[in-house]
């Protein structure tokens, strides 16, 4: 939230350069881009100076950015899309908005006006593109280059996934996955298949799912989903379906290249393939948020903090080196517990002489796992979870 | 937040008829109050469309406009303050703020940047004013006319006060009170005591208040207290003092008639005095947010909805009446617990046939008390909690 009147002019500004009606992936123009990438219009209402914009697709919030709290507030929670969002007139009648639901006894279609009416649950999750740490691996993946702010934790409100389905009498018998559609408008002349947004997931991660249309406490944003966003707390971002037209339970994964070859974790120079693992549930991550490595840091009591979670097993303890990995120390929580899906605030108060510092910290689960010192190297660098790279080196004077 | 390029537009147009160096409290030009209202400028970043703007110094939630999630967002939290805002040029230097610690074994003055290294904590706690409620009593009490919307449920990050005192010592023997002293500029001419903005409150209430500078993941906007905010969760809002920049355990009470007469419970018409109970810790409530009564219902499968708290004993159990009263059923929770300060999330899922409902809802503690059915007559409207006032009114076609 932007609470500055000159912010809001400039925002104004930006919004009135971009063009409200040009919101397609490529509109911006290439001499906005050259003077520091202003924020896509489907996105011009996020906090600029909290934000980094890789490209019109591509917004990633700054390290230092995050605060000190256990929330990421819309105004700075990152931005990624496949392809070009719909237009912005579906968020303006929400409850209009039809999802079909299939693979189930009783398949219909259900307006969100109606899901409603059918169950309501709140869940506190981390959101994680599927490459974030993109930009510390060696070999130039393709992709955003991601450091550490393609991750952020909200609240998302809406109805479990599996109140609707007992609703509609069940899943079918047989049915191993569950399959969102994404309401992108594919571009003509072209294989629906190649671009289209729809990932399969096992089908079990229901349990858990929602379908939301509330992000901290507003209505869900058309840059985030909305009016319905299939949300599987755990999961990687790229499952997490936006503007959902289709949720289905399917004997197979489906045929969408997003699918088949995308989002497959293979060795450095692979091609991608259905027998690869797919990106779908997180792994155990932590990062230090402050110091961010953004400025210097004033020798005297220091509080190291940061921002730990897992897609599995909840995370126990977080550790903190201050020498680049030598020697560790455990830090405290701060804040309360949200839930298993949800990202831990960490701290840990130290007395610093000047000099330098290279400050990382590394997660452990209730089952007893370790955040890895390194990446595993991989052709699209996803899931990056390494404490090594993700240090920040820090002057005190 | 607001996510529609045209709202962005309108706030540009409102901050720039308001001006940005009109922040005093009767900046507002009657025409444009005439006209509906227009947000305060230091609220100017605020969801109009989602709040009710009763003065310069007055802004509530609509009820319908909580959403369905366990926080409130910033750019729907209710607004309320006693004399105007100090600059906004106190925020853009967050870190140089200082603020005054004294009753103390070392008493000294702390800048916000230091106390950023002294200890760290997230709370969620429900912020009310202390006349939320007040458009409900029947004898005009002064003041804004508050229904259901000065209140709001929000994450408050900072450092707890116990680990300042602790810093500086301890608190010093014989210290019966915390008193938090705000940073408003207090108009030439007149006795500061009429006006400042000075509260006491029981010393042990340190042990779970704290020193703020976010708020929901953002930097603490000067319209609820930044740079930063004494927070003390399950207190009226009064005493959570703004730009605080002294903190001081005392002997007395202030003098301040804030204190002394302002925000005293006493039967109508009777003069505030120190010796009736002072607005301090908040009494047990819920009220019905959706339907908020601010259109119609479809008749079919309706989720009842609202939220519930305490200052004291945490909610354990909220019922819902269709009926104005005279019948009840239990709701069930919705979403995570937030710790004992915080709101809860209550839905009742039900079939409603064509018809009107008087609805409303009445929240159990943990140590069994019930929320009444009436208020307590008072002179300022203080501390209603009277479900049947809170009945709203809905009909069923």
């Amino acid at each position: 939230m932007n609470t500055k009147l000159d912010s809001n002019r400039r925002r104004f500004l930006v919004t009135s350069a971009g063009g409200a009606a040009a919101v397609g992936l490529g509109s911006l123009a290439p001499a906005a881009l050259a003077q520091g990438k202003p924020l896509p219009p489907v996105a011009a209402w996020k906090d600029a100076d909290r934000l980094i914009v890789h490209s019109a697709s591509g917004v990633e919030t700054k390290r230092g950015a995050f605060g000190d709290g256990v929330i990421t507030d819309n105004e700075v929670l990152f931005l990624r899309n496949n392809i070009a969002a719909p237009s912005a007139s579906i968020v303006d009648n929400a409850d209009a908005w039809r999802v079909e639901v299939d693979g189930v006894t009783s398949p219909r279609a259900i307006t969100v006006g109606e899901l409603k009416t059918m169950g309501l649950e709140t869940v506190a999750m981390v959101l994680q593109c599927s490459g974030n740490g993109r930009g510390f691996f060696g070999h130039k993946a393709s992709g955003s280059q991601w450091k550490v702010g393609a991750a952020g934790c909200s609240f998302w409100t809406g109805v479990p996934v599996k109140a609707v389905v007992d609703a509609l009498g069940g899943v079918r018998q047989g049915m191993r996955y569950m399959t969102g559609t994404g309401g992108e408008t594919i571009p003509a002349g072209i294989d629906p298949k190649s671009v289209m947004v729809e990932r399969s997931v096992p089908w079990n991660a229901m349990d858990r799912a929602i379908l939301a249309w509330e992000l901290n406490g507003d209505a869900l944003p058309l840059a985030h989903g909305g009016p319905l966003r299939l949300v599987i707390p755990g999961y990687y971002g790229v499952n997490n379906i936006k503007y959902i037209k289709r949720l289905a339970f399917t004997v197979d994964e489906t045929q969408a290249k997003i699918q088949t070859s995308g989002y497959r974790v293979r060795g450095i120079g692979v091609k991608g393939q259905p027998n690869q693992p797919s990106m779908w549930d997180m792994n155990l991550k932590s990062f230090v948020t402050g110091p961010a490595g953004d400025g210097p840091v004033r020798a005297g009591l220091v509080q190291v903090n940061g921002v730990a979670f897992s897609g599995e097993s909840a995370v126990k303890a977080v550790e903190v080196s201050l020498d680049g990995g030598s020697t560790w120390r455990p830090a405290n929580f701060a804040g309360p517990i949200l839930g298993p899906y949800a990202w831990r605030r960490f701290v840990l108060p130290i007395r610093l002489s000047a000099g330098n510092y290279a400050i990382t910290s590394r997660a452990i689960a209730y089952d007893g796992s370790v955040q890895p010192e390194n990446r595993v190297e991989n052709e699209r660098g996803y899931s990056h979870n390494g404490w090594r790279d993700h240090t920040v080196k820090v002057a005190v004077a």
